[in-house]
Order: structure tokens, then C-alpha cells, then sequence
């Protein structure tokens, strides 16, 4: 396969076709390496990980169903390494192109597959979002991207993460085909209408870098203008947003710990370092940590649900920093990753759904906006992004590679 | 190059004739990759460092000696990554096979120049020794081989591990070959005679397995046979053995943390799980804890010249362990490695030289004796060994592959 953005997993060529009819007729997408496709290993973007796995006896959910509809898959995309990471950078593998700025990181774990819906690859890909997996790279590569409900994609045919925080989501380049896909993995009707109410997170865009406050600055003043109910809140009501990572890296990092230890200790495997550190704990987090962190965790998905109420979402910046350079050293991606998650957390703790909106730009560099919406929210958020498009989206030509 | 022990670094192939005339002439030697020989990438065991390292430009210190007393260079040998690691699995470029015990594994980290030796494919081979790369892998293949008196033999040319650690250490199979080659390296006569005296380290037998100490036994027997100044002694005047080595393992790893972590910053390098871990902690000791590691090395240090008193021995199990199995698991590599450290932090916090004697065996498994001399009594210890060979070493005709 030619793959001049890197996004491929290198060595494999997997396609499938798609049914002959159905709504999807006609497109081809892309699997994030993380889904099983049936009769290939699914590698989870590490080679020791790959070399321990027999081939997959059948297709993911999320694939089956897309090829039910008719599109075909195209290629396995790379990820990072068992998908922990949100920078996109894989040692193994290779950091796949940012489309939209070569330079930078396309984010991540969702790398290959937003690098090829960027670029123009493919229609649309499958990703997955734990801690921010989608939501990463759809804001540094300027897509459109779902992290749906917890539990409301199914993750059969999954590469297990992180249970309680594990999602199946999608990439698109506009907002037409966001819907179309979101209709078929949702099963639902998607329709296109504007939020009744918007609440701007203010202490999130209060942690967010210059750079990317100063491009969504327009767009909300875009958004309050078609949105009139559009008002400014603080989602953290005591204490910092950032406690809220703090309890999502807790949760899930005990989680991986306990999904990965075993084949850690049976294979020794080859990590980067950038992700050996995810390990470095062993997962002797003292349980009263634990149980602090669910106990913040409930809290916190009732204030959000609290303030949105069944209908309002959440606006916020998707990540408050733009994509790092691609040859960012260790300490570099460290920090960024742990900015990126301050605010990916919080749809990560409260299981609620979030689009990214690719409606910020900073010197032609994505900045996406994101808003969260209320559990089983999914298809009214896509349909705010498509009844939003034609207002908010720059005008300035996008180009494509 | 054929070779079937896998000793050698993969897709290498470093040959450099020696002199035609010297004390070593005709002899052929392998070279750990962990020392410089001109024009060759020296890779230390880990192929993101071989790939952002240049070609050394010179021979190391121990290299140039050995070549200018007439021995050549067979080629490169593998070594467990970044010298980090005793039991001699290397992720990357596989394990050396232990030709006296093929399930087994060979020891590290110099665990490609123990294998070359203890194989018949060289006269004998330079290996590192910082926390007990050389006496371990001499103990599992079972061989002859020194950790010199620290600084007493240079490590220009030498990758820096731990710098108050680190030394150049060698393998052979027999005495003889073990004294002509100490000669050189340590540019000293070596005579043949046993120690004055010896001290039984009952602290450190104590903690060795059964297997060990079962094995040592008839030893031990027909050394106080033939040394009738031979007397137990602790070691651990106050305290457990096993104090020495916390103390080693704080600051040796303080100290190969500075050495890597701009490196690791730079480049993100792949390490397998059980390496990665050394670095889990980031180098975040407290500095008491080093202080307090610093002035017990001081003691330790005092304690053992007092007790040898420039002409007594220090006589332990190299290992307290036998080696374990090839396909170990991760958990069980980590607590072999915490085990041997046990026995091998006595001569790496002290500084003092120490030899492995081969001359016990478990059911055919090598287990090494060792003895430990005072500072500077480098050519002393080698002398025993050469002494002590025909009175010690077992009648069984050991098998060579």
C-alpha cells in the first residue's frame, strides 16, 4: 500500500469489503490497530505485543457493523503503543503525518487513523478514546471526532485498555459524513439542531495555553451569536479542574496495570520509554487513593449531569495546547500529555460524550473546540456539529494533502 | 560470522588483527559492545543507542592493550542493554545461549563474552563489571573471571554506566589463560600461591539457596584442606548482608540516572520491561538517602580491608541463586537479579577485586566460588586462582560445545 503519511501499520495490507448495499455504500474507512479484523493479528502498535497474539478469529462489533453498511476497510492505522499515549509519537512504528501541519505531532493513541482521514485517505476511521484517545488527535489534526457515552458503542473485538474507561469513536473531515457514520454505529437518526443552551467552562479555558484561547475566541463569539442561551460557568464548583485528572490517572492507570501485568510479566515487553513510564508504578497505588478517586468520580458526574440537565452541553477547548513538534524530546512529550489530560478527564471520569469541532485555527494549526454533552447525548452532540458547520467553521480554504 | 551460540551483537562483524609479536599472540578475544573498537558503532546492547551514537574513532584502553600484546578481536559481543541487568536476556538482540546449561540462562550483563568463552569460540573476552556483570555471568557459564580492584584497570573508551562503579573485567576458562591475560591488562607479573589465609563469609553463604551451598560444600572442604589458616567470619558486623546492597542500588543507580537521562530525554530509546524498570524512578532518592548510602560504602569499605588486612581472602558464593530458566517471567528475572545483588553489592560498594572460581556444580550447573581481595590485590587473586586450580577444580570432565 502506498502510505505517504506513515499512517498504516508498516508491513500490513488488510482490506475487507463491505457489503454491496447499505448507507455507508461505496467508502472506505480505516481501523485504528487496536480492533480486531478477522484473520489478521491486531498488533495494539507494539511488536512484542503482535509477536504474543494469534491472528483474530473474527471482525470487532464496530467493524462489522460499519462493513454491514457497506464501507470497506482500507488498513490497519497505526496507534501508540496499547494505546497509552496522546501524542501519536510510536518508537515501533513511526509518528504518522499530521496533514495539517507536518511538523507536529498528529496526536494520539487515534494517530494512524486521524493522520488518514486528514489526509484524505480514507472517508472516515475508527478510533478509540480511554483518556482522550480520539478527542487528541481530531483537535491536533483538525477533524471532527466522537467519543461516545461509556457503553453506548459496543467494545467487543476490542483491545481492553482501561474497562471502566475504554470507548470506540470515529474521525471524520465535515460534519455530513460525521453524521452519517455516527447514525450507523449509533443506530439512531441523526438530526441538526443547535444546542437549546451552552455553558462555556471558563476555569477550562482559564488552564488553556494563549495560542489556544486566542483562536477559539472567535468562534465562541460566533457561537454565542447563534446560541443565545450561550452563558459562562465553572465546571469545577471547589477546588481545580485539574483534580479531576488527577482522579482519571488514578482510576485508569490501575486499571491498564491490572489488564497489561500479566503479559508484561509472561512477554518482558519493548516499550518506548515515554511509555514504560506508564508502568513505573506498578500499580501501588494505595487502595484509600483508589477509592478517593471514585468517590470523586461519582461527584463528578453528578455536577456535570447537574449542570447540563438533559440538554445543555459543555463548551471547552479539546486540548490547551496545540499539537508539539514531532521531535519533541521525553520530558516535552511528558509535560504535554499531562496538559492534554487536564481537560480530556473530564468526559473521561464522567462518561459523558464529546465531539470535537475542527473550528479553531492558530497560524493554520488546528485548535479544536469540543463540547460535552449528557449521557446518551451522542447523536443530538452530532447533530450540533452538523447544524453548526455552516456557522462557525472558518472560511478560510482548508487545504488538504 | 557463524554463530550458533547467538554471542555475538546480530549483523555485526568486528575483526581486528593483533600484533604479530606479544605474550598474547595468536590469540583471538571478544569484545563486550560496551567498549569502542575503531570505525565500529559502539552499540551497548540497545539499537536506539547504536543508532544515535557515531563510530567510535579509537580503540578502548583495554582494547589497544590487548591488541598490542598480540591477541585479535573475534567481534563484538552481546551485552544486556545499557550493561543494566544480570541474568543476561537481551530483548533486542536475544539471549546468549549458556553452553553449560543450554535452558539456562548465560548471566549478564557481559552475557555474550561468557557464552563466547565458555563455547570454545575465543581464547577468553573482555567483559564490564559495575554491579556484577562479570561475576555473574562467569558464575552461570562457569568461568574463570575478574572484577578488578575499582580504577585499577582504565576504562577510557568504555560506555559510562555508573562512574564510581564501573570496571573492565575479562573471562577465560582456565587459570593459565586467566593469569596470562591478567598479566597484561594489569601489566604485573602473576605468580602461583594460595592466600595466607581465608575468611568464610557464613553471612553469605546463609543466604544462598541449598543448590548453591550444597554445591560449594566439597569445595569449601578441600579448601580448608589445603589453606589451614581458613576460618568463618560475618561479614555484616552489625546489620543484614543485605544492607550492602540497598546501599549499592541507591547509589549505583543515582548514578547510571545522571549518566542516561539526557539520552533518554533525547530520544525516547525502546527498553525492554526489565530495564525500563530501572528507570521507573526517575532518580528521585532523597539526598539523605545518599548521604546515608555514602557513608555506609565508607564503612563497608573500612570493615572489609580490616578484615583481609592486605593479605587475607574473602571467600563467598558468587551468586546466591543458580541461573534461572531462559523463558523466565518478568517478576522472576527481577527477583534473581534482587538476589544476586545480594552477594555481588560486597565488592562493587567496597571496590575491591574479586575473582569467580568455577570449581562448583549443581546436578552439571556451574556454580561459582568466589573469593575477594584487598585493594590493589588484583595479580594476588589471580595467582590463587591459578594455585588453587589443580587442587580445587572438580575431576568431572566438563563438556565444551
Amino acid at each position: 500500500m502506498k502510505d505517504a503519511l506513515g499512517a498504516f501499520v508498516p508491513g500490513t495490507d488488510v482490506r475487507v469489503q463491505g457489503s454491496a448495499e447499505g448507507p455507508l455504500s461505496g467508502l472506505s474507512f480505516a481501523v485504528k490497530d487496536l480492533f480486531d479484523v478477522a484473520g489478521h493479528v491486531t498488533g495494539c502498535g507494539n511488536p512484542d505485543w503482535a509477536e504474543s497474539h494469534a491472528p483474530a478469529e473474527s471482525h470487532a462489533w464496530a467493524v462489522r457493523t460499519l462493513l454491514d453498511a457497506g464501507a470497506s476497510v482500507a488498513g490497519k492505522t497505526i496507534t501508540d503503543e496499547i494505546s497509552l499515549g496522546l501524542v501519536g509519537i510510536n518508537r515501533h512504528h513511526g509518528t504518522p503525518v499530521n496533514p495539517r501541519a507536518r511538523d507536529l505531532v498528529p496526536g494520539g493513541s487515534s494517530s494512524g487513523s486521524a493522520s488518514a482521514v486528514a489526509g484524505g485517505v480514507v472517508d472516515f476511521a475508527l478510533g478509540t478514546d480511554s483518556g482522550g484517545s480520539v478527542r487528541t488527535p481530531a483537535s491536533f489534526c483538525g477533524l471532527y471526532g466522537l467519543r461516545p457515552t461509556h457503553g453506548r458503542i459496543p467494545v467487543e473485538g476490542l483491545m481492553t485498555q482501561a474497562p471502566s474507561f475504554d470507548t470506540v469513536g470515529y474521525f471524520t473531515r465535515d460534519a455530513g459524513m460525521f453524521a452519517r457514520v455516527g447514525s450507523v454505529l449509533l443506530g439512531e437518526t441523526i438530526g441538526e439542531d443547535l444546542p437549546p443552551g451552552i455553558l462555556v467552562a471558563t476555569d477550562c479555558f482559564g488552564i488553556a495555553d494563549a495560542a489556544v484561547t486566542d483562536a477559539l475566541r472567535p468562534v465562541l463569539d460566533r457561537l454565542r451569536a447563534v446560541v443565545p442561551e450561550t452563558r459562562d460557568c465553572r465546571l469545577a464548583d471547589d477546588g481545580a479542574i485539574a483534580d479531576w485528572s488527577r482522579h482519571q490517572l488514578v482510576l485508569q492507570s490501575t486499571e491498564f496495570q491490572d489488564t497489561f501485568r500479566d503479559w508484561i510479566d509472561r512477554v518482558n515487553p519493548r516499550f518506548s520509554s515515554e511509555v514504560a513510564g506508564a508502568f513505573a508504578s506498578d500499580g501501588t497505588v494505595p487502595a484509600e487513593v483508589v477509592e478517593s478517586a471514585k468517590a470523586f468520580r461519582i461527584a463528578a458526574r453528578e455536577r456535570l449531569e447537574g449542570l447540563l440537565d438533559g440538554k445543555r452541553v459543555l463548551c471547552l477547548p479539546t486540548a490547551p495546547i496545540p499539537p508539539i513538534r514531532r521531535d519533541a524530546r521525553l520530558s516535552e512529550i511528558r509535560r504535554a500529555v499531562s496538559r492534554v489530560i487536564d481537560l480530556t478527564a473530564i468526559a473521561g471520569l464522567t462518561g459523558s460524550p464529546q465531539v470535537n469541532l475542527p473550528f479553531g485555527w492558530a497560524g493554520g494549526i488546528p485548535i479544536g473546540l469540543s463540547l460535552i454533552g449528557w449521557h446518551g447525548g451522542d447523536a443530538a452532540l452530532i447533530g450540533m456539529a452538523k447544524a453548526m458547520e455552516p456557522l462557525l467553521r472558518s472560511k478560510v480554504a482548508l487545504p488538504l494533502c
